[in-house]
C-alpha cells in the first residue's frame, strides 16, 4: 500500500500525534478498513524520516483506544467492526437532519427572520441599554468580588442555592421595599440571569399553544418574540401618554396573563397613573389574569419620586415584579431578580433548578454587598444625574436643530428617547442614511404590533458621552434636514 | 373618624414615610375607601405629636401618587376608583391561583416529590461534585478577573454575544480538540450556564411530548427528572463495565435522542471501548436518534490517557458533545459549553437568546485567559494527583476496613466512587445511620432505573481533605460493621 501520511516537523504538535491522527483520520473515513494491515513501523519511520519509536508510539496509541489490533509476527490491523459504511459498502457522507419541537419549530422560524442583521460597528451609536463604563465604580467591585476569591472560602466550591444567594435576596428585598414600594419577604426573590431568563420560565410555566397575552404597543419585542414561541396569540393595545389603556382591553378577553412597564413605559415613556393601576388590578382579579410588571429602570428617575410599583398595591398575589441590574449597574454582569407571589414561588425555584442549577454564587455576593453597603445608592444618585444631564443634552440639542419636527414623552427618565417624526418621513430611510453617516439609530418599528406605526427613532443615550451626543445630534438633524428637502 | 396611624419615633424610616404608608396601606386594604375624608393635617401632628410640615409631606406624597385628592376648603379625600371590593361591597382577600402549563404541571409534579429534603450540614460529607478550595489557583483568578475590570474597558457596558465570548471559544475548541478529541471549530462551541442548561436547550428544541429517549441505568437523575418534565418516554439500558450496552437497543425503539456518559460512565464507572462506541453512531445513523454526550469529567483520568469523545469519531453531525467547569474550575462559577453539529447550531443560538440572552462576559473573559495562558492543563495537572490521591486513600481505606464487602470500577477517574454492597444491606438504613454519626454518605438508588437495583453508595471525595477521607471511612466501615450484626 501507499503510504499517504504528511507531516510537519516545525508544527507544535508532537510527530508521534500527527501520525495517530492521520491513521485515525483514515480508518473513520474508512480509506483504511477493519482488517487492513498497516504498514510496518520501520516501513512508515523509513518513509517519513523519523525515529522508529515515533512510529511505535502512534501505534499504540492506536491500539490503545481500539483502533488497531496487534497480532503477534503478522503486524499490525484496523479492528473489526469499526466501519460507517452503509449496507452496499459505501462511505455514506450524508449529514443528519433533526426534527424538532413545536418550540424548537417556532425558534427556527425567528431564527431565520432575524438571521444576518449585523453590520460594522458605528462612531456614534445611539443604541439602548448599554451603561457607561466611566461611571461605575470598577475599583470598588473589583475589591468587593476579591473578598470571596479566597481558598479560605468554600462558597464557591460548592454549587449555590437555585433560588439565589441569600444576603442578595434579603439586599434586593429591602431596597425593593424601601425604594420601590415593592411588597415583598426576602423568600420571595429569586435571582434570574437576567429578565430575560424571568420571562421565559414564567411563559414555560404558565403559556398554553393558542393563549392570549396582552401586551403594549409599542412594547418589548423580545419579549413578543418569546411570547410567540411558545404558541401564544398576543392581543397588543396602544399605549397613550399613561401607558397600558386598561379601559380598552376588550371584554372578550380571555388573557393568561398581561406584560407592562407601568413605571416608564417602554419605549415610548409614559407613566401608568394610580386609578389606571387599580383597574388593571381589578380588571386582572376579575379575569384571572396574571400581571407581569417589567420594571426594567424604574430607579432611572430625573425629576420627581419614582413611581412605586404597582406589585405593592396588590394584595391577592396577582401580580410578578421583575427587574433588572442590567441597567444600573452594567449589561455583561447577567442578573436579574423576580418576586414571586406565593402560588409561583416554590414552582419558579424548581423550573429554575432544571433551567440551570441558579445564577453564579461570585457576582451574586458582589451585588449583595454593593448594595448592603450603600454602594448602590450612591451609584443610583450618581446614575440619575449623570443620566439626567444627558437626556437633557440630547433633548436639548435636538430642539435646537429640529425645532417642532418630533414628539417625544416628557417624563424625564430611563436610558433612551422614542422621537415620533411627521408621517411624511421614512423611517428605515433615516436609519440607512445615519448609519452611512457614522450614527447608530434605531428603528421604532419593531416595537409597534398591529397598525402601521408612525415613523419612530430610538436614541439610546446612555452609552454615549455628553460631547458625543451632540455630535451625534448634529448628524443625525443634517440626515432629517436631507430627507425632507 | 378614629385615627388607627402609630408611628416609631427611633425607627430609621422617616416619620413622614411612616404615615405615608399606614394611610397608603388602609386605603389598599378598605380600610379607607373612596370619598372618605382623612383627619386634617392639624389633627393627626397633634395626636401623633409631631411636626405638621410631617404630616403634609406625607398627604402631599399619597397626592403624588394619586391615592388622595385635596379640595380648597373642604381638605383631603381618598381618590375615586382606588376600591378593589367585590361587586357586594365587601373586600375580596382571596388568593390568586394560576393554571399551568404541561410544562409547568409536570415541574409542579417533580417539585411536590423532592420538596424538603433539608438537614444539617454533615462533618464529613461525601458529596458528589464538589471542588476542594485549597487547589483551585484564585490568587492567579483574581488577577484574570481585575484584567478586565476597568473604567477605560467597555466590554462589560455592553451585552456580550448570546453564543459566548468569542476567545473563549477559541480556547475551549483548541483545547476540547487537543486533550479530548473532540472535531470542532470555533463557531461550533456555544458557552452555556453549566451543562443543566444545554440540557434542557437541547430538550426544549427536539423533545415532544411522548418522544422515547435512550438512557443510561444507573444515570444523571437529574437528567432523567428533566426530559421527563418534556413528556419523554425513558428507555434505561442497565451499563456493564464497558458503559452503555449499544448492542442491547430494543429494534423497535423510536428514541429521539441517546444520553449516554462514554468517557466514565455516571455513576457506576467504565468507559466504553471504540467499538461499542462506532456501533452507537451506526445505530444512531440507522434510527436517526441524536447522542448526547455528557463528558463530565473526561479531563479526569488518573492512571492512564483520557480516552477520545465519541464526538470525534462521528462524521455524520449526530453528536452533541456537553462540557462543564463546574467540575475542573469550581462549581459555583456556573459555566458550560456545548458542542454543536451545523444542524443545531444556529437554533442552538437563537435559543439560548430567548433564554437569557448569553453568560456573564467578565467569567467567560477570565476562563477564557485562564485556558490560553495554560493555567488550566497546569490546574488539570494539579487536580489530577491530587484526585488521584484522595481516591487511592478512599479505595485504601475502605479495602482496609471492609475488605472485598463491595465492588467498584477499577477506572481511576472522577471525583467519586460507587460502591455497590451485597443484597443484605439496607441502602436507606446505612444512610440514616451515616448521618447521625455526622457523615454524608449518598443512596444509589435514585440513580437506578427500572429494576430494583442493588443497594449502592455514593462517595464524593472531591471536596475532602485526605485525613478526613481517611476519618470518614473509618466511621462508615462502623456503620456497615454494626448494620451487619
Amino acid at each position: 500500500m501507499i503510504l499517504s501520511i504528511e507531516i510537519d516537523k516545525k508544527h507544535q504538535t508532537p510527530l508521534y500525534r500527527q501520525i495517530y491522527r492521520q491513521f485515525r483520520h483514515q480508518i473513520l473515513s474508512g480509506d483504511l478498513v477493519s482488517g487492513n494491515r498497516l504498514p510496518s513501523s520501520r516501513q512508515v519511520a523509513e518513509q517519513l524520516g523519523v525515529a522508529r519509536v515515533t512510529v511505535t508510539t502512534a501505534y499504540e496509541q492506536l491500539q490503545a483506544e481500539g483502533f488497531v489490533v496487534f497480532r503477534v509476527g503478522s503486524g499490525t490491523f484496523v479492528a473489526d467492526n469499526l466501519s460507517l459504511t452503509t449496507s452496499d459498502g459505501s462511505i455514506d457522507r450524508s449529514r443528519y437532519e433533526p426534527a424538532f419541537s413545536n418550540w424548537g419549530r417556532r425558534v427556527l422560524a425567528a431564527q431565520s427572520r432575524t438571521a444576518s442583521r449585523r453590520g460594522s460597528r458605528p462612531l456614534i451609536d445611539f443604541g439602548f441599554g448599554r451603561s457607561f463604563p466611566h461611571i461605575f465604580p470598577y475599583d470598588i467591585w473589583r475589591l468587593l468580588l476579591a473578598r470571596y476569591l479566597s481558598t479560605d472560602d468554600t462558597m464557591l466550591s460548592r454549587y449555590g442555592s437555585v433560588a439565589g444567594f441569600e444576603p442578595l435576596r434579603q439586599a434586593v428585598a429591602d431596597y425593593l421595599a424601601r425604594l420601590r414600594g415593592v411588597n415583598c419577604m426576602p423568600e420571595q426573590v429569586v435571582i434570574v440571569s437576567g429578565m430575560q431568563q424571568a420571562l421565559d420560565i414564567l411563559s414555560r410555566l404558565l403559556l398554553r399553544d393558542g393563549d392570549e397575552v396582552l401586551v403594549e404597543t409599542p412594547g418589548y419585542v423580545d419579549a413578543f418574540e418569546l411570547f410567540r414561541t411558545f404558541g401564544a396569540h398576543l392581543t397588543p393595545l396602544a399605549v397613550d401618554h399613561d401607558g397600558f389603556p386598561v379601559e380598552r382591553i376588550p371584554a372578550s378577553s380571555q388573557a393568561r396573563f398581561v406584560f407592562v412597564t407601568p413605571s416608564n413605559q417602554f419605549p415610548s415613556g409614559g407613566v401608568m397613573p394610580l386609578a389606571r393601576r387599580m383597574s388593571l388590578l381589578r380588571w386582572a382579579r376579575q379575569s384571572g389574569a396574571l400581571i407581569l410588571e417589567d420594571d426594567y429602570d424604574g430607579e432611572l428617575r430625573y425629576s420627581e419620586h419614582p413611581v412605586a410599583a404597582l406589585q405593592g398595591l396588590d394584595s391577592h398575589g396577582q401580580v410578578v415584579y421583575l427587574g433588572t441590574f442590567s441597567k444600573v449597574l452594567f449589561p455583561a454582569l447577567r442578573l436579574g431578580y423576580v418576586v414571586l407571589p406565593e402560588a409561583l414561588l416554590a414552582l419558579f425555584i424548581k423550573a429554575k433548578q432544571f433551567v440551570d442549577r441558579g445564577a453564579p454564587t461570585l457576582t451574586q455576593a458582589a451585588v449583595a454587598d454593593f448594595i448592603a453597603e450603600g454602594h448602590f445608592e450612591r451609584h443610583l444618585r450618581r446614575l440619575r444625574k449623570e443620566y439626567g444631564h444627558r437626556r437633557q443634552i440630547l433633548i436639548g440639542e435636538l430642539e435646537k436643530y429640529m425645532p417642532g419636527r418630533f414628539n417625544y414623552s416628557a417624563v424625564e427618565a430611563g436610558l433612551h428617547v422614542m422621537l415620533y417624526l411627521p408621517p411624511e418621513y421614512d423611517e428605515r430611510k433615516l436609519i440607512r442614511e445615519a448609519t452611512a453617516a457614522g450614527i447608530g439609530i434605531y428603528p421604532g418599528g419593531p416595537y409597534h404590533l398591529g397598525k402601521p406605526a408612525p415613523p419612530s427613532i430610538l436614541l439610546g443615550f446612555s452609552g454615549l458621552s455628553r460631547q458625543q451626543i451632540a455630535e451625534g445630534v448634529k448628524v443625525f438633524a443634517e440626515v432629517i434636514q436631507r430627507a425632507s428637502t
